[in-house]
């Protein structure tokens, strides 16, 4: 095994079970610690595993170049993303260790989910679901006439579970034209009876992350499913494209293939109705500590599919001033195809 | 003026009003840039003042390399804080143009504020203030019993006000012991009768911080102010001396002294007492679009306090396992000494 250096909150969490917002982790052969300022220190001593814990100054990368030095290593892993260009001049200038670059080693090693992570992700799949259909309770209640930024604020409260989970990411919330735009951010905009809404939220529990997005029509009794009867029949024709494109994604999802095929399988039912252009992201995206981790399912990633992989399925069409359809699934890769969690 | 280029969302939102999570502004003699991708070109087309808005693909570093080769620039400055390694070689590597690396330039440009900016700075303290007695309100009527972690989800609710408001950072509402973490976790510690109780919290309005610490003995009909009195002596003396620091650092602020003089200020009251070992951070720091900005008030920053500077004064004693006590208020600098915000 390589020495390695970590900074990333997730990574460091994946190695020991604690991380905060100021910590650096450091693994030789022999030895691990975690370097954390006096803020963290009480917590970091009660919650780290199979590390020591290191009480630093807030100059933390100061001191982890004194350990480093102190190790007597000559070279040492590290993701040139998870440093700044300032982090790792202090760190290595003139240290004599040889830095080696890795790009998302802490992600790669991530990929293939452990039994223990899928179950906590499909838990968190459940819960996340469960908030779904108790913010469509909620909106059939009080939601028409609120605007989108109360709509965000009460989601961000529904997914919160008055604070026993967390938010994969902050919550989209978008009416009608304001859908067209993929990460639309809240605005004055009112819902009405017969909106489209589209709606892509996550809850992380025990710190693994869902993800999910549901594009409906609101009307009495309406629920975040898939099956929906819009207002328009353009509305109806690009929910049934994206929704066939999503289908076609997932079928063909098993071992062997490459992810680029995935978002192929997608894009060419969006392509045979001529809308290509107007899905412009990729369909999906790994999930688990983090909200976006390996593999990428877009055009180039060549990864090959194993079992245990855990990723989003998210087409989308986007009508630039009308709406925005996009559904979002996130499915584990098994044994003969895939499970959606 | 030299050429700059900036990735960091505060830092470009002061160049041109407007920024997002994947974006680069990039500044040359004659144009200035605003580069971001399909997701948030239409928002950004919407609201960025002064710039020219260019769609790219997600990889804008390549994008940006791409503008910057055909700009036929020599030199162009940079924050190191700013890029990480990865982005830094994606963008420099053989371009031809020399990256001069200046640390945070940004927030030294920001660090005095203007006249509009104050106002709006006073305003978000106004309410944060508000939120701060809104929370006491809630916990005289509802708080005991409940766990820091409920506690903090209403505290979050409260200070958001309904989505009207942003937060400056996730609120510290901590009990007795956990008062001696200086950013303590959330944990299901149960709120009582006469506990100490510390909140930290502040709120975002028009994207400007307020920040604002209180240590309080929670009774009935208590408040969020400087007035306490608590059950136990030991308590008592501690929070008279960081009462005594905070106002002794306060007094000590006006144009043309130094910052770490204000830190000695707080440091000598709490060294006198003989607790400086348990005043383990700095006294303060900048506040404005980041909730950490310059100047820092610590025992070594030599920047010379003018006019307009925006920053916290907070001193803070902790017993491990016991308690601890932190009071804080954002004060600018006037033409003869400081104002609280």
């Amino acid at each position: 095994m390589h020495n390695f250096i970590l900074k990333d909150e997730n990574a460091v969490f994946y190695e020991c079970g604690y991380s905060c917002d100021n910590e650096i982790y450091i693994k030789s052969k022999d030895d691990a610690f975690f370097l954390t300022d006096a803020r963290y220190f009480i917590e970091a001593k009660q919650n780290v595993k199979n590390a020591i814990v290191v009480q630093t100054s807030r100059n933390i990368i100061k001191e982890s170049r004194l350990l480093l030095r102190s190790l007597g290593i000559k070279d040492i892993d590290f993701n040139p993303a998870d440093f700044s260009v300032l982090e790792y001049q202090s760190l290595s200038k003139n240290l004599g260790i040889n830095f080696i670059a890795k790009n998302e080693f802490s992600k790669l090693k991530r990929m293939i989910k452990m039994e223990q992570e899928i179950e906590t992700l499909l838990m968190a799949a459940k819960l996340g679901a469960d908030k779904f259909d108790e913010f469509s309770e909620f909106i059939n209640k009080f939601g028409l006439g609120m605007s989108e930024k109360e709509l965000n604020f009460h989601a961000q409260n529904i997914f919160k579970d008055s604070g026993n989970l967390g938010l994969s990411f902050e919550p989209i919330v978008a009416i009608n034209a304001n859908a067209a735009k993929a990460h639309a951010m809240p605005t004055d905009t009112k819902l009405a009876e017969g909106d489209l809404l589209l709606v892509d939220a996550g809850v992380k529990f025990k710190r693994y992350c869902s993800d999910r997005t549901r594009t409906v029509c609101v009307q009495n009794g309406f629920k975040f499913d898939k099956n929906q009867k819009f207002r328009s029949n353009k509305q109806n024709d690009i929910f049934s494209i994206v929704k066939e494109a999503q289908n076609e994604a997932i079928k063909a999802i098993k071992p062997g293939i490459l992810a680029c095929e995935i978002d192929k399988a997608a894009r060419r039912v969006i392509a045979k109705f001529g809308y290509e252009k107007e899905f412009f992201h990729s369909t999906g995206h790994g999930v688990g500590l983090d909200i976006h981790e390996l593999p990428s399912i877009n055009k180039t990633d060549k990864t090959v599919l194993k079992e245990g992989m855990v990723f989003s399925v998210e087409p989308g069409i986007y009508i630039e001033n009308e709406f925005g359809v996009r559904i979002e699934d996130v499915v584990v890769v098994t044994e003969n195809g895939c499970e959606i969690l």
